[in-house]
């Protein structure tokens, strides 16, 4: 498993941000094969984890061309800065709630 | 590099909840050698991430007395539900900002 961390500093949230992030998640989702999508804003800050099989489903998804203009957005419009990890999942714990 | 991925539900967020969050962050960043800590929550939901040069110094950080002493805490009162995954950070990119 792994998983994607996106950090970022927001400089601008609009109507279409918040439409658009609802939007690649769903795509991300339905039909990039995406195990789990999990975003928190507070303030200016954003945090998305997304969880994938392989790295191929990743560049798959990073090649969407609705994302690929979601993302030219997001560097010219919505982000001050952002960062992006690609991690994989060696082990994990939880109490309580569902399983992955 | 590593990232520690801490996601919560949270049940009861108090003053000791938040005084013990901020030590425990001060805890990991000035004594056992946590490279970075970024903590998000919104409504009752919270991502915390932090990274490590190595499992050794995760393994040292999660057997701190005091760090021990916040686990039980959030596990009894605290969260109603959370994870713990351990990934490596295989790559990264960024826009704007600090480097890490």
């Amino acid at each position: 498993m792994y998983a994607v961390i996106f950090t970022a500093t927001m400089k601008l949230a609009d109507d279409e941000y918040f439409e658009t992030a609802a939007r690649m998640r769903e795509l991300a989702l339905s039909r990039y094969g995406c195990r789990e999508f999990t975003a928190l804003s507070e303030g200016n800050q954003e945090i998305a984890i997304s969880y994938w099989d392989s790295e191929s489903d990743i560049s798959a998804w990073k090649s969407d061309p609705a994302h690929q203009q979601a993302q030219r957005l997001g560097r010219e419009q919505w982000y001050a800065s952002y960062r992006v990890q690609v991690a994989r999942v060696e082990r994990q714990y939880q109490q309580g709630g569902e399983s992955l």
